[in-house]
């Protein structure tokens, strides 16, 4: 009977792991319904939704976007390829594409962003802030505004205590929100009647918005007056606009005249600008389209001290459309959020500034090696956020064509294929052209290949051009290949 | 020997069960892992934390939002209560606040969004659509762009074909910028200069925005004259709003003037409003705040046939803050999408419908028991859409205090701390006051317990009032409550 024994005793013990076993199956089967009832899991599909989508690779030359047109199966989004790049993966070069330069879109921070997927995703709930306002009436988010005054706090940029703030479109709908509200400003403070309307204007080279703007939405209380030569300094009512570093070529500067000034800070950031100090001036504009690369979002934000100005740029914003939509403000949030959380917010503008200034530094050797261009001379400064003494890295190359006779600028890059923006556009003369820097590694390696086109002519030698494709890198712009220049 | 070869058979077929469910056990147990190798899994982060705050049940009577201010925890949101809750749960119960009615939150259609929570959520990838503009180079994701055109074939309340698009923040945007285009081909489309700005008109009482927007952005060729009555026939330039079903009092309309005319058609939807057929108009505004309810997103869409009207309304959208933010067009791309995937987008329509012509229902009883008030009279009409003739069950009531001495009936009103819009602001007379039927639930039950209370005086016996308690049925608006009436 021993057997017998050892047998039963053996499936006893056999029977109890089985059950035992049996019944962690049970609770692994079970456990996901269980997780149902505890969280809604209403984010799922629409999560990996996104996932899917951005797991499209598109050759590496392109891009797939959950609200993208649909390509012929109906479900899937089709790739959006770069410039020069076509076909349903974007795997098709064309060589002799016309390259975009013309528009200073940031899509060079598009990888970085990817590094930081997970802290910077959005979700947004089916019924997320319906209402037309925040719990305070306003239009502005309290917690958005708490963020930004902290990273202003971090980044040393600007002196905020003791102004309000006004969120709008970028810095695009706020500088007219602006203009408006000075000239209400300067009318109602005066006694007698405005004799004419306050002259707007900005220093040459100045960003064409400020004038296309502000010739559209002139009113009979301001109006575009071009260069600052252009307003006397006795007594004019006039409105500044102050670009530092200015856009087009990257000087950082003061007001010209002793009028009011709207102060476009859209590039004082430590990527692209040594800061000297924190600005303190009556109206900042800021905007995150160059700051964090996000210019589809439209979010920009204004400090003001004057009570007055504040008010008039406050209802200026609610009359043109109710405020920046909830959405928007809910990714600032998030990205503001994690740009914060990183080491002091440097791993953004260590990031952003070590592929700037490397371009710069690129462009730089290719221009020097003929006297055909030239380009605009930034000194290395101070910068009181990185404490050290830094290269420059500006957004946009300011290009001159030296020869007398090249004086469309523009026509001799499109001989190449650049499309760059004309001198003319910026109130400037046609020698010059801007060219775009915060262009996707893919275009910036195009535009590098065709400016040595450029710069070897028949002019110079074959050693010059064996010269000069000995000493260009280049390399690709990598993760790897910026982590090797930082 | 045959026990134990029992025992031994039992054993081994146990042990085969055992290995099995070990088997499946281990299959469980490494799952999840394989399933994250196999998609990046960035958004799991975002998605558990708003299903996280979404969680948050503010006793039912508030919200909290991902973006929202935190607690002192430092970590979760807080609450935000509806009119009249407060504390951090909002669970206190404040009788004789003052009740909100004055602006139209449509937050009456949050149940319907929470019940499509997987349909209509969003996710974000933090590099989603950081550029200027769309592939092919405009503010317009084009595969919202047909979404929409699908939506006004499917609703029949709009005839779209030949007409270009253009989006605004909200139709507020889209209103400025429809003015300014109109009164611009006036003056482009005459030989003589203009001889006066041209008058911009509503048939009174209108929608107070008009008369605020279109005075504070007034530029020398357009300027607000108030009613139609203000602009003569003969020939002046006039551009008249046209709102149908029109805002505060729900009536269907047709231009009164002979000029041009934007048709502002936020309440031209099932729900709202019989639709007779569709609109086939120059220049028609839509939004989605109303029409889903999300006022918070500030989309709006404008069909536009003229072409000079079409480019002038773009040029204006560009300049005031380039077009729509991409995070707002895919947003407002899923919560159409959702629209469309049910029957025939009956379920927004049928919900939305039934629960406001149930309010109207009540608040015509409520009124109709003395004579101290009256509300406007709608007609039942046919429908087009729901192929039957529908009750009434506007956005609005558009109340009259009928006693000639209670002359401020705004005033009146506040005795029972109901905040409702003062009828001067829509250019008609004080006697009147505008109460909003799209807000929560919580609060509508407010409204009609004070309406009650107005309703009844002291000139009403006491057998009135018991009659009124009896007859006006308060039941909360639940679902299951909402069920009963469809």
């Amino acid at each position: 009977m021993k057997p017998a024994w050892i047998g039963l005793g053996l499936f006893f013990c056999t029977l109890f792991l089985l059950l035992a076993s049996l019944g962690l199956n049970l609770f692994f089967f079970i456990n996901p319904y269980l997780s149902i009832s505890a969280t809604p899991n209403w984010s799922q599909g629409a999560a990996k939704e996104a996932e899917a989508v951005a797991a499209i690779a598109c050759s590496g030359h392109g891009r797939a976007y959950v609200d993208g047109v649909l390509s012929s199966d109906q479900k899937t989004p089709i790739c959006e390829c770069n410039s020069c790049y076509s076909g349903p993966d974007c795997s098709q070069f064309s060589p002799h594409c016309p390259l975009e330069a013309q528009i200073g879109d940031p899509l060079y921070l598009e990888p970085f962003w990817e590094d930081h997927a997970a802290a910077a995703a959005v979700v947004i709930s089916s019924w997320h802030r319906m209402s037309y306002d925040y719990p305070d009436g306003s239009y502005i988010s309290e917690q958005l505004e708490n963020r930004i005054r902290q990273l202003h706090t971090v980044s040393k940029n600007a002196i905020i205590d003791g102004k309000r703030i006004v969120f709008g479109l970028g810095s695009t709908q706020l500088l007219n929100a602006a203009t408006y509200a000075l000239a209400v400003k300067f009318n109602s403070s005066s006694p007698a009647p405005a004799p004419a309307p306050t002259k707007v204007v900005a220093a040459s080279p100045f960003y064409p918005y400020y004038r296309r703007q502000t010739e559209f939405f002139q009113n009979g209380i301001f109006e575009f007056a071009g260069d600052v030569s252009n307003a006397s300094a006795d007594g004019d009512r006039v409105i500044e606009f102050v670009t530092s570093p200015n856009n087009p070529d990257g000087s950082l500067r003061g007001p010209v005249l002793q009028g009011k000034t709207i102060h476009d800070l859209a590039y004082y950031w430590p990527h692209y600008t040594a800061i000297p100090g924190p600005v303190d001036e009556d109206v900042m504009l800021f905007t995150m389209s160059k700051f964090t690369g996000h210019a589809g979002s439209r979010f920009g934000w204004a400090f003001v001290r004057d009570e007055d100005v504040y008010a008039t740029m406050t209802n200026f914003i609610e009359l043109a459309g109710m405020g920046v939509p909830r959405e928007v403000q809910l990714r600032a949030l998030k990205v503001i959020e994690t740009i914060l959380q990183g080491n002091d917010v440097a791993e953004l503008f260590e990031h952003a500034y070590a592929k700037m200034s490397y371009r710069w530094r690129i462009v730089n050797e290719v221009i020097s090696l003929s006297n055909r261009f030239s380009i605009q001379h930034l000194p290395p400064l101070y910068c009181t956020y990185f404490n050290r003494v830094r290269d420059s890295s500006p957004a946009y190359v300011w290009l001159k064509c030296e020869r007398e006779e090249e004086v469309d600028c523009e026509k001799v890059l499109e001989t190449e294929n650049i499309i760059g923006r004309g001198g003319v556009e910026f109130n400037a003369d046609s020698h010059y052209v801007r060219l775009n820097l915060l262009m996707r590694d893919d275009d910036f390696n195009i535009m590098i290949s065709r400016l040595n086109q450029l710069v070897y002519d028949k002019k110079n030698s074959a050693k010059a051009k064996a010269a000069l494709n000995d000493r260009i890198p280049m390399v690709p712009f990598t993760r790897a290949g910026l982590a090797a220049v930082r």
